[in-house]
């Protein structure tokens, strides 16, 4: 049975009514925790349910981590492991959603110019090395954060940020959170029952 | 005698003309270097030329890092330490900044309201126990990054680039990037020659 409190019950169905299981983040093969763990607090604050990591067999993440958790995220937002980019390619091509890679390029367009009202995953790209090929030749649009000094690159994490919250930011104008739960009654009840103490 | 190509200057110089000594980020006491070296990248990539970072005497950062220079940030941004936040303050009183503190709190006005156009110090809190009463009350300003989800607060570098890329897209907006360099000439000569190689 569920034990919790009436204002910690409101609480989380204010957050499942908040979810958008039509948009997601996919980080390639990030390698330090913090930087995994500030994504997936940010995905939790923009509405995001599920976040897929792409781990390689050197990745040092790979098993330090328990599926469906990360430090930080008190557990609310599931955290998908794949071996290979493809695995989570095809889950976002099965759902229907453009795919916007992070390219630190001329040739990317503004990050703000992107419609994220629509069905999105957003792919990050590795610490040191970058995003692949792979993931550039798969996206629908390429983008890039302005920068305006001397640094080449911002933090993944922080870079992930400011392209979610543009996201947030128009699904809030277009009325995208509340309401009626987009999540599956499955999940809801998976989420209650496992978490809602 | 400086010694560079025509791109490496001309890099440089659409850096200078790009540089906010009227905008600045203020860390309290921070432990983590990667969150400083988050903070440190994103002000550069905003045209912020010096950083603030209050380090009380058991903060492991104190000495760990010189003072003028951060991982990542390639020595371009100034890192001023501080023993204590009085310190800080009264340099930004002093160039009659605004003072933005964040605050998680009901109270505190979402960060896009605020004018970041005028001459403004962000302040920003510690990872675990945030900011502190002082600065709050310090602030002519509240502000916070609203979060729709069950987490409680936004790892430090990320909350501190929404807001600094709000105060990026206000001043672009404004015309305030680019056009005569706004630094002294004599911080433009060190840099030129201490640096510039
Ligand atoms: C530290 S950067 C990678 C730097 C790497 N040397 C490169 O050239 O791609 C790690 C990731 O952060 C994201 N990122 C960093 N700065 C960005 C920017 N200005 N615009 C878009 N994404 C950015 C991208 O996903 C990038 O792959
Ligand atoms: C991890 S948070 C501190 C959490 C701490 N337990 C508290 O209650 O303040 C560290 C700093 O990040 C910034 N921060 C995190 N989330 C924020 C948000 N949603 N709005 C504004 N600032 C935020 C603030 O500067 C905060 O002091």
């Amino acid at each position: 049975a569920i034990n919790m409190t009436p204002e910690r019950l409101a609480r989380i169905q204010t957050m499942f009514s908040n979810r958008q299981p039509d948009l997601t983040v996919c980080l390639e093969n990030v390698h330090k925790t913090h930087n995994l763990s500030a994504v997936v607090r940010t995905a939790d604050a923009v509405g995001i349910h599920d976040v897929h990591a792409i781990m390689h067999l050197d990745n040092p993440l790979k098993s330090g981590l328990r599926t469906g958790t990360a430090k930080g995220t008190q557990n609310w937002v599931n955290v998908h492991k794949h071996d290979e980019l493809s695995q989570a390619l095809a889950i976002f091509k099965r759902q229907g959603m453009q795919i916007v890679a992070t390219n630190l390029s001329d040739r990317a367009v503004n990050y703000t110019e992107i419609d994220y009202t629509k069905p999105t995953a957003l792919i990050l790209g590795q610490e040191k090395y970058g995003i692949s090929q792979q993931a550039l030749a798969a996206a629908d649009h390429h983008v890039v954060v302005p920068m305006l000094g001397m640094v080449q690159s911002l933090n993944v994490s922080v870079a992930g940020a400011l392209i979610l919250y543009q996201a947030q930011q128009q699904r809030l104008a277009a009325g995208m959170y509340g309401g009626e739960c987009k999540l599956p009654i499955a999940e809801q009840q998976r989420l209650l029952f496992e978490r809602g103490h």
